[in-house]
């Protein structure tokens, strides 16, 4: 069965944001204030095909630490979606 | 009030996304078969002060469209979560 699936890779806490910092900096010009703590990240959708909705979860996760992530400096979660 | 907003930046549909598909050929000299339509994207968390969840979602929604992503490409979608 195919299961879809979305990874959401996010710099650790502590780790230094320079594109959540300039995104924020630039926002009181632009007409929005009130914005603190941006932190940019990545995100990444794709279907997997598995015998069950945990192997599915299991294996993205897996792919997700090990391929679409860089353990040292980023956090990589994967969960289920319905349809995309 | 302040409220946790995501915010994911996605490709259109049937915008080339070149990212997306080197992962997807990659993936099966790695190990990882059965994945197929990766959609590579953005994803930004931020606080955001706002009198109601509705204000913060407005104003999100809007700051995700106008600075966060390229309408004539891209997709943003703004939601609330809980703590970070």
């Amino acid at each position: 069965m195919n299961y879809s699936v979305v990874v959401e890779v996010t710099l650790r806490v502590g780790i230094a944001d320079p594109e959540g910092a300039t995104i924020e900096r630039a926002l009181p010009a632009l007409g929005f204030n009130g914005v603190r703590s941006v932190r940019a990240g990545k995100m990444f959708r794709f279907d997997i095909e598995a015998e069950s909705s945990d192997e599915a979860l299991t294996s993205a996760q897996s792919l997700a630490e090990r391929l679409l992530s860089n353990p040292v400096i980023e956090d990589a979660t994967a969960r289920l979606v319905e349809g995309r």
